[in-house]
């Protein structure tokens, strides 16, 4: 299982590294993978530069432990303790122009090593816009959509869930997909899932990234992507349990925290205009909705 | 007691906003006091500009509660739950040169309200350095040890345990004062203390504010800076007791994360030559030491 899953996201890092190398003008990833003492392999491959994309991180981790962290699961808190043995694929999306929304991707699977053995995938997909654009949203969750056809409504909810700040009444971005929990009876029937949804990633994120790249932006449109980049800085260090799971479990930091924005800004009061499309993000956009089929939408 | 604490409270921002307003250029700073339901005040004063200081916040609240939240005291968890009046005062500057060191200050006085009524002050103020310099470090910590004489030791190194991030096995800063449970059998006795450090912080401050404030600064400094500053945000939003205090309290999440930095940087394996200002400051300045008699100090 662990073989199967550990070829897919590799080969999906390599794809994804090399599109997104593309994009910027063939500028590379850091590429210095690790073998940990206890074996498995830390390979974190991050892109810094002047470029399109102000920073991207496509990190695959293989972990072997003695103790499954808490964050892993909230509703599997059972397992927590156990000897463990993960692999994942984690990336996030910094671009430079305000327009280009930020993403993120993460897909996992989960071996506790009890008997009987347990297994479960993790992870999904969502978008982080500075500025909304409806038909980016639809585009983004028709592709949601496709990818894992009627399980789509459940993901897209939980999605809703998991990216919500509490402390500021506020969604994280327009969401996507996430699951938690995923398994069956029969693991090649629940990889083909996992397969769709990675392989569903790259292409609709792309096209949304080649439609907005070149639009002209102010030094306006500037503060508000760092000032919105403050609020994915919070969502990272005070409510995601990833980072809480990787500063758990003893990975290297920086590796960890490689999804953090590489310049993020805090304004007490940020003067947001009515009727402007910083408002229409935080009133319109940041909230969940049916995204396929809006209803009354300003755009 | 909740009145006595309060006009000094009030009196010392009062002082301590018109200082930094001073050395702002006369800059002001924000004033739009609120009288929350419950009754009590929130008095939020922040200052963002261009000139030498970036942002700072000076907040006042008196809150009336009916739960006390757990996050106000680790060592008196015996008390969360109970209905409680708090006064407090608290002061963040994030200098624009990165050769002055930003720095926080908090005092509190907490009233339980159950019979026997429990009391307690707690807060203190640390010193947080891009660039480290003995002549200051001496300096602060020769200030602090005067403000609370034989209780020095005891609260420097208080400081020191709580203003460390586990995740860099890093200080935050050079630390200064810090104490949580601070309460006798006397009222005014304690409050005497409580006058002395709050008296001593300012011309503390703006001693080495002055001493920085036209160093010439270049680009890599200012990089470096915002990077340092990425680690103040982590330790804020991963760590600090009073944020979470304020996020759980229900306190308006604007004033809770005034004290946020208004730029901040993350970049992966950001590179630090050996022997450098920069390698100094993790190498030396960010570890536990003896500041008012450094032993093999390398400035």
């Amino acid at each position: 299982m662990i073989k199967t899953a550990k070829e897919f996201l590799q080969d999906l890092q390599n794809r994804i590294c090399g599109r997104l190398a593309q994009i910027n003008g063939d500028q590379s990833f850091s590429h210095a993978p690790k073998t940990p003492s206890q074996g498995g392999l830390s390979d974190p491959r991050v892109l810094a530069g002047t470029g399109p994309i102000e920073k991207a991180a496509v990190n695959f981790t293989h972990s072997i432990g003695a103790s499954l962290p808490k964050a892993v699961s909230e509703s599997r808190s059972d397992l927590a303790g156990s000897p463990f043995e993960a692999v994942s694929l984690s990336v996030i999306v910094h671009p430079s122009n305000p327009f280009v929304p930020t993403t993120h991707m993460n897909l996992r699977l989960f071996i506790v090593k009890k008997e009987p053995v347990q297994w479960h995938f993790g992870g999904g997909y969502d978008l982080t816009p500075t500025y909304g654009f409806i038909k980016d949203a639809q585009h983004w969750h028709l592709g949601a959509r496709s990818s894992v056809e009627e399980e789509y409504e459940s993901m897209k909810k939980k999605c809703d869930e998991y990216f919500y700040l509490p402390h500021r009444d506020e969604q994280r971005g327009i969401g996507g997909l996430f699951f938690d929990d995923l398994a069956s009876d029969n693991f090649n029937f629940t990889f083909t899932k996992i397969e769709k949804i990675g392989e569903s990633f790259l292409p609709l994120y792309t096209e949304i990234f080649e439609r907005r790249r070149s639009e002209p932006f102010t030094d306006k449109n500037r503060s508000f992507q760092l000032f919105r980049r403050g609020r994915y800085a919070e969502f990272n260090l005070l409510l995601d349990r990833g980072t809480k799971y990787g500063l758990q479990s003893g990975r290297r930091v920086e590796n960890v925290l490689a999804s953090m924005p590489p310049l993020a800004a805090w304004c007490y009061e940020y003067p947001i205009e009515k009727g402007s499309p910083e408002h229409l993000l935080t009133e319109f956009f940041l909230k969940p909705r049916d995204w396929i089929t809006p209803a009354n939408h300003p755009t």
